[in-house]
């Protein structure tokens, strides 16, 4: 249950105590951390609205307290000295690590990480009651108070490249607009001929089980039962409701993810709780030797985001999955789930079509959800649009890119917390999990070629297993690309994707591969 | 929804930058302390037991950095600079009251707080383990720390008189055993008389409802119910669920009070939930121009427990209360509470009998449970006692004064967290709320005289909204003492206790008054 300090044995004798006294300080950055994990997970799941004035002002103070620590000039020389010994890689990779954060952090005045956190802080909690109100006016003003000290942060940090890239490499280090955007471009030109393929064919037809209720508890129990058979440890965590399924880590053994349930629609809930549990159980599957420090830890959100849709997608979207779980759905729904086995749950979860919302749409379009926020925000860094032009301009790109335009702002511009809350450079990722994902899955694929027998029979332990091997344990020890090159043998490519999308789609459309 | 700062206006100009610089810091005092009660909270009502090492280190880190912040000298600085200054009683009471925990502070090395957090945090867990497995020998390691690092915080904190005084002062300032223990002592010896001579009575039968089930769902019903009727504001706090309710409260609007649900026994739950609902009450009433100040505090644990007692005993446990619930009990249970009327769960609720658990004792031997705590506390601080001796000598404490002697130490030693989570000098305040919930009340009769038709209406607004003018608004402005006097006349007193007890238990039992 404790965790060790990273391994002394190996440390050259001389700056040990040094040493020690340095992961006192990371212990104490990932304390910080931590907290406000659960400042944030309790405002999603338990705070009710009249405590978010106290509550935005206690995130701000956390990140001022996170910030003035990793920006201690006491600090700066305890790096230094030991930047000139002789360290082993766990611990060279942990100073690179540390010091990447702290030279963003010495670029951002302590008042302007307050502001930052009071902005962002803020505007979760107006998204909430706008969307409660269905009034984007009561978001706006909050929001170009983000956007505006967004755009400062960026310029702040300034990195080398546009002023994207700044936010951008937060999430996913390394990466720069001039890199990712072809990549998403040629991902988007063969996911539009794909989709309008798909559009072209006989469509999939409503199956027995949908229109019909399935109750909240018996859902519910489905959701903790998968957890527990995908090997979700729910002794280090806890699952808990909340509007917008999240995962959060309060330390390595007591990770939290949450679902939402609909009685009308039961996959709503097992993909929010399968997405969830790949988060979870990256975050369960770090090395505990290094627990609090920055090598457990996901090396970019891109690659936590690959897990994620794995499970989700991959294992929780496939004929073997539903060929385990369709028995276990007319067991647990009864008459609900009658005469719908698995090819009914299979065709059902992979239904293609246009639609409004990103966390409910299908393989094929999720990703041009993604590109169609990923060009806004773009917009946004470049001055080129504005707040006030936000919902005309979100309106327009779904007519546009989907063919369908929301009729209200709750299902177009205020569907995600993202951007309110200060999250921008952050919906990307999300594409290039989906990226990783086909790659890492390809690679599995070949080391477990008995894959589909194992999911059939409910045996997650293999795929589990090697995730933790090849991903999950080793943290931030590499970059995020070259974890995955390591793993696949190849560098950033969306043709695995595009081959297990294709793989699927096409014989369940009758495509002509 | 928001506070505004102390009344700038009435502050000398001169001063007002100053002011506000101040200001900013107790918030962000405020902010980390509402902080650790997040922790706590979390702990008690979401955590698993695997995520306790992580927690119990952040807990001990955010001790540390609100000492390090309170002990700043930049804020002595500030302080002493503004003391200079003229200024209103507020500011006043303010500046002494944070003069009070800075002088506390700078007596403790931070290396001592981190080590006491860590004890005391590791002791809370310990003791959960311990009770689960029924096995003291699993607490006493994590105990012995706990009262070693006591007895080092009250040499360290040094105030006059002895030892328990530097522990007891942080719950009840100004209370020393000095004054406390002839007070108690005499307490004392009208319970046991009151005591025996009830014990000697014909003893109140099995009512009608007992041994009957009430499902879980229904009195969780019956609870949120309840706290919305006597005036708990249910949209700046919430109810959740616990094995030792507790109330914490993160934020003037953010209130938390917890409950526990017992099938076979309906009254726990209510009893819980009215008590914890005084706590929560008057956390919500504090003045809200003072939030995040020690204004909006209360002065003393005393206080505090005077509020919920008197919610919990002398409204909850009264015959009017009954009138009004007794048929709700019936609609909401059906055949469970048939043919129990206002009568029986009166005579129920108010049953005396020798018991062995703290909370769920009557009315005259809860007190007696107490004075066994204190004087037991008071043999450790004054090292007469050592922990691997406690479990005896509690027993022999439960012989002695109620007749019966525990069968294992769940029911025992280990019945309480206080003293493993390193509440000591804690337990008194319960007695000293039983003795200022007396004389408050007496005050409350004599305001209203019709109090008693309200409360069989349901009507329990008259009661909070005196309570809120007399004793919630003030907050700390006054020492809890200062404050009973002002609104009692008299100084601290059991009398008007022991008339309440007479009043109700002699008639009961069939005793001549």
């Amino acid at each position: 249950m404790t965790a060790g300090s990273p391994p002394a044995e190996t440390a050259p004798a001389a700056g040990a105590a040094e040493w020690e006294q340095l992961v006192a300080q990371i212990r104490e950055l990932f304390d910080l951390y931590h907290m406000a994990s659960l400042l944030g997970w309790d405002r999603e799941v338990s705070m009710s609205l009249q405590g978010a004035d106290a509550r935005a002002r206690q995130m701000a103070t956390l990140r001022v307290i996170r910030h003035e620590r990793l920006t201690d000039p006491r600090l700066e020389e305890l790096m230094r000295s030991l930047a000139e010994q002789e360290l082993d890689r766990p611990r060279r990779e942990m100073l690179r690590l540390l010091r990447r954060d702290r030279d963003r952090a010495l670029r951002l005045p302590a008042d302007f990480v307050r502001r930052l956190g009071l902005a962002e802080a803020r505007g979760a909690v107006a998204w909430r009651i706008a969307r409660e109100e269905g009034d984007f006016a009561l978001l706006q003003p909050a929001l170009e108070e983000v956007i505006a000290a967004k755009r400062e942060e960026a310029d702040l940090v300034g990195l080398d490249g546009e002023r994207y890239d700044s936010l951008l490499d937060q999430y996913e280090p390394g990466m720069r607009v001039a890199r990712l955007e072809p990549l998403l471009r040629s991902l988007r030109s063969e996911l539009v001929e794909l989709f309008g393929a798909i559009m072209d064919a006989p469509q999939i037809e409503p199956q027995p089980f949908e229109g019909r209720l399935f109750p909240d508890q018996a859902q519910w129990d489905l959701t903790m039962r998968l957890l527990a058979d995908v090997g979700f440890d729910l002794t280090a965590g806890r699952q808990d409701r909340s509007a917008h399924p999240f995962t959060q880590s309060l330390a390595l053994h007591d990770v939290r993810v949450t679902t939402r349930i609909d009685e009308r629609f039961p996959l709503s809930g097992i993909y929010a709780t399968l997405h969830e549990a790949g988060h979870g159980m990256y975050e369960q599957g770090f090395d505990p030797q290094y627990e609090d420090t920055p090598l457990a830890e996901a090396p970019s959100l891109g690659l936590h985001e690959s897990q994620s849709r794995m499970w989700e997608n991959i294992v929780g979207r496939s004929r073997v999955f539903w060929e385990r779980y369709a028995p276990v759905m007319e067991e647990m729904f009864g008459d609900s789930a009658a005469g719908s086995g698995a090819e009914q749950f299979y065709r059902a979860c992979n239904r293609v079509q246009p639609s409004l919302i990103r966390v409910e749409a299908d393989e094929i379009s999720y990703n041009l959800h993604i590109l169609i926020r990923f060009e806004l925000e773009l917009a946004l860094l470049r001055d080129e649009l504005e707040v006030a032009d936000l919902p005309a301009a979100w309106n327009d790109a779904y007519a546009e890119t989907l063919g369908i335009r929301p009729e209200n702002d709750v299902l177009g511009v205020m569907q995600d917390i993202h951007w309110p809350s200060g999250s921008i450079g952050y919906f990307p990722t999300y594409t290039l999990g989906n990226v990783y994902s086909g790659m890492l899955w390809q690679a599995y694929e070949a080391a477990d070629p008995g894959w589909e027998s194992h999911i059939r029979r409910g045996e997650f332990d293999h795929l589990l297993g090697w995730l933790r091997e090849q991903v999950h344990r080793p943290g931030s020890m590499e970059e995020g690309e070259d974890l995955v090159r390591r793993v696949t043998g190849s560098r950033l490519d969306h043709g695995p994707l595009m081959r297990y999308l294709r793989g699927k789609f096409e014989p369940l459309y009758g495509l002509s591969g």
